[in-house]
């Protein structure tokens, strides 16, 4: 009898874990753990360097973004605002804004997807769909970024040029926003270590929480040696670059020390806020 | 008087030869010699590059190529189909396709533009305007290259997909298209050689005049290095890549050799045999 009770007590405890076992299966399976989401963040450093290469191919063209260029399209905006607004109501109706990585610059215009709902894994908190800091994102990109990584002159393709900010600006949104997860993986892994700071909104506590300094070293370091690779004049004979590439190394370490860390841990700390609600 | 002759007629050839000077270097500054142009092919390599490799991303996502995916976007077309049409009108309408190195690939359906017109240089023949391939390279890009380049699989991310092969197909017409410049220039630096194949429409004459094997291997071989430039994951430590690349390096060269060099061929040759009309 006691040997069957202690059996029961065995296969109980068994079962009981299983679940533990498949919960956490389960969540890494829909591919977020710590790991998973710095790989992830990792690859769109990737997308992050590409995209500003393909950029900096155009000189500033300030028309681009000058509200009294056009004044024929329906309402007063820049042709940058033009192809933002446009091409995010199309890529809303085609569902891109379903997935919780995506978050559009203009939420208030978007109309509803017409395609069929995809099971995207279900990962965050609800609260995360209100967390879209892209007015901020927005302004760093044209007010810092963009001078910066552009040479001056005009070559009148400004359309292109739109669509070469629209993709730098998505990538950029994409990668900061990923704080959600980064966060929500971060939590799952230690929950006692941040009940504390959510219960008390404590915003400093939570930031020392998820600060890794050698981390972001790091980071800043490997941005940089991106830039280099991938902006570099790749011929067939040495690759002597005599240290020119297409956007300036620095500048784009720079750009993850000055902003893209510091807003991807404010939306992190905006997240784990909400996150016992 | 004999020397006044002299000097009159010398006078005058070096007028006439300033003209000819003058002419070469207005069209060399509108930035259009072989060289120049040579230059914007191999920057273009790299856009290419970088789109095949953010298309690679993605898995498949056959449902972004299903005609019967989705039936309420007012017409029966795939996900591509609706951001392909939708992207070039916002694009036309804002000017994009004004610029003669840009061609549309549903020029059917296009809006006009509503942005003050841009002084581009004009360099090619207006029969440039009525030469179009990109059916074939749409049928190229979704039957031969994409699946070549990404992995089986769905997640869900059509819309960003069906960008993402929008920004691909841009990229390749580009460059392909460019053969209306590579050709401009290659006839006016010595027209006598190809005059008599054009008058005599000869398409074989005048592919063997635009051909150098010698050029085209180099070009295969430099994309296949840009694919594993720029394919490769870059980390601080060593660059042991252990062949691991984003995109297969020899799917790029081969994607040049059996597809962008013979359409940039086609493209030359349409336009040679109109230059004279």
């Amino acid at each position: 009898m006691f040997l069957r009770i202690l059996v029961l007590i065995l296969v109980l405890s068994c079962d009981s874990f299983r679940t533990v076992e498949a919960d956490s299966s389960s969540f890494s399976a829909n591919g977020f753990t710590l790991e998973s989401v710095r790989d992830a963040l990792t690859r769109q450093e990737d997308t992050i360097v590409f995209s500003l290469i393909e950029r900096a191919k155009f000189p500033i063209n300030s028309q681009t973004y000058n509200e009294s260029y056009v004044s024929v399209l329906g309402f007063r905006t820049s042709l940058v605002g033009f192809i933002v607004r446009n091409t995010e109501a199309i890529e809303a109706k085609a569902g891109r804004y379903k997935n919780h990585e995506e978050n559009p610059f203009l939420p208030g215009h978007l109309p509803l997807s017409v395609v069929p709902s995809y099971p995207y894994p279900e990962v965050l908190h609800p609260a995360a769909a209100f967390i879209n800091i892209n007015k901020s994102i927005w302004k760093m990109y044209f007010g810092k970024l963009l001078p910066s990584i552009t040479a001056p002159g005009d070559d009148g393709n400004y359309a292109s040029t739109a669509a070469s900010d629209l993709t730098c600006l998505q990538a950029l949104s994409r990668r900061i926003h990923y704080g959600k997860f980064v966060a929500e993986v971060k939590f799952r892994e230690s929950p006692q270590d941040y009940e504390p700071a959510i219960r008390s909104q404590d915003r400093e506590a939570l930031l020392k929480l998820l600060t890794s300094e050698s981390v972001e070293e790091m980071v800043k370091k490997r941005v940089g040696k991106k830039a280099m690779v991938f902006g570099q004049d790749v011929s067939l004979d040495t690759n002597d670059n005599k240290g020119n590439y297409k956007v300036n190394p620095s500048i784009v370490s720079r750009l993850y020390g000055q902003w893209v860390i510091p807003l991807t841990k404010l939306v992190e700390v905006e997240y784990l806020l909400r996150r016992l609600d």
